[in-house]
């Protein structure tokens, strides 16, 4: 009974694995969508969406037969409670893709982000894009140490953020407010992006280790 | 036995009824920071927080318990797999009212938002407040058709969001860029608040009803 319930906790983080890597696309294909102004890749990231939100309800589907049928406890149990919350946040991380490529197709064939503040665009995409490819690894391989080193490196999106600011606020700003008020949302959806891959990275730890005296002591 | 463990999920359901009321005391607290550039008023929200953070945990613990002691199966455990997902998306709109409260800071003691746009991002803010105020009584009455109700009123917010835009990009925005990023901002955030309170709102029809054939199915 153990080996079967193991086997089916193994399907979950399968899955797990399989969402996420749906979620990387969605980031590096919403961003290209985003800086190359392309309005038939937007679409595409746009109507690829519920394949993760359908992956999202087998996951549940199988998380829940586990639980109701298995009756775990302790590790397990902490284990499939955290596979829960880590697909909706891969769900949200997806969701927060899609609203990049709703502003990318909102302005094309222009480009929403003015030549001179791409740069910080590019690098907030691409920390987030890394951050996601990166829990990628840590769900499959349920690596601890990189989960954790994850955590710290959540740093370089504030900057970002805060750069980018400077450069929206600034006299020197030429492109109006429309411009201006898309890069401040686009730096929030990459932020929270960055913010849900450290919260997955995070129930990984929790799963592996069951520090958290808050669940275990239950 | 069984009528411990359901005293106990009632002691839970209370528990989420008590974060609600913070949570509603956040959004409201800060939305009068926010409008009254009150510094003070805005601290007050921002170290609030930790104590729906602890209220949280506490939560968190109880429903562990109750799944690891008690083994509960089919409506009981999908009712304690929802109150883990209530508490989260509550402990967000928390720190969604926490972000209001930072802009109000930053601003203060001049008011974030210009007098002009101002009727639009108090009617937002009224709209979310009203939702958390709603989906706190749909939490403590088990109040399905309420919160049916809730799911279709979310449209509202929509609308404002819209007109907010219509404001901030027209040849008549007076403001600056600054301001703008600043209304669009908190529009998310108010967005934002009543999106979770909706889905706190459908994970209760799902408590009550279990018509989701995706979790009893299993």
């Amino acid at each position: 009974m153990r080996d079967v319930f193991h086997e089916q906790l193994d399907s979950v983080f399968d899955d797990l694995s399989e969402i996420g890597k749906r979620v990387e696309d969605a980031v590096r294909l919403g961003t290209a969508a985003l800086l190359r102004g392309d309005v038939e890749l937007a679409e595409q990231v746009i109507s690829a969406d519920i394949e993760i939100d359908r992956a999202r309800e087998r996951v549940e589907e199988k998380a829940f037969a586990l639980l109701s049928l298995q009756q775990p406890v302790a590790g397990d149990l902490r284990t499939i409670v955290a596979a829960l919350r880590m697909v909706s946040e891969l769900e949200r991380m997806g969701d927060l893709s899609v609203h990049v490529a709703k502003v990318a197709r909102l302005r094309a064939p222009n480009i929403a982000v003015p030549e001179e503040i791409r740069p910080v665009v590019a690098r907030m995409a691409d920390v987030a894009e890394d951050m996601v490819a990166r829990v990628l690894a840590i769900i499959t391989g349920r690596d601890v140490e990189s989960a954790i080193a994850l955590g710290r490196d959540d740093e370089e999106m504030d900057q970002l953020r805060r750069s980018s600011f400077t450069q929206l606020l600034s006299d020197d700003w030429a492109h109006g407010v429309e411009a201006a008020v898309d890069v401040a949302l686009l730096g929030r959806y990459y932020e929270r992006i960055a913010d849900h891959a450290v919260s997955v990275a995070n129930r990984v730890v929790f799963v592996v280790t069951g520090q958290n005296p808050r669940t275990v002591g239950a």
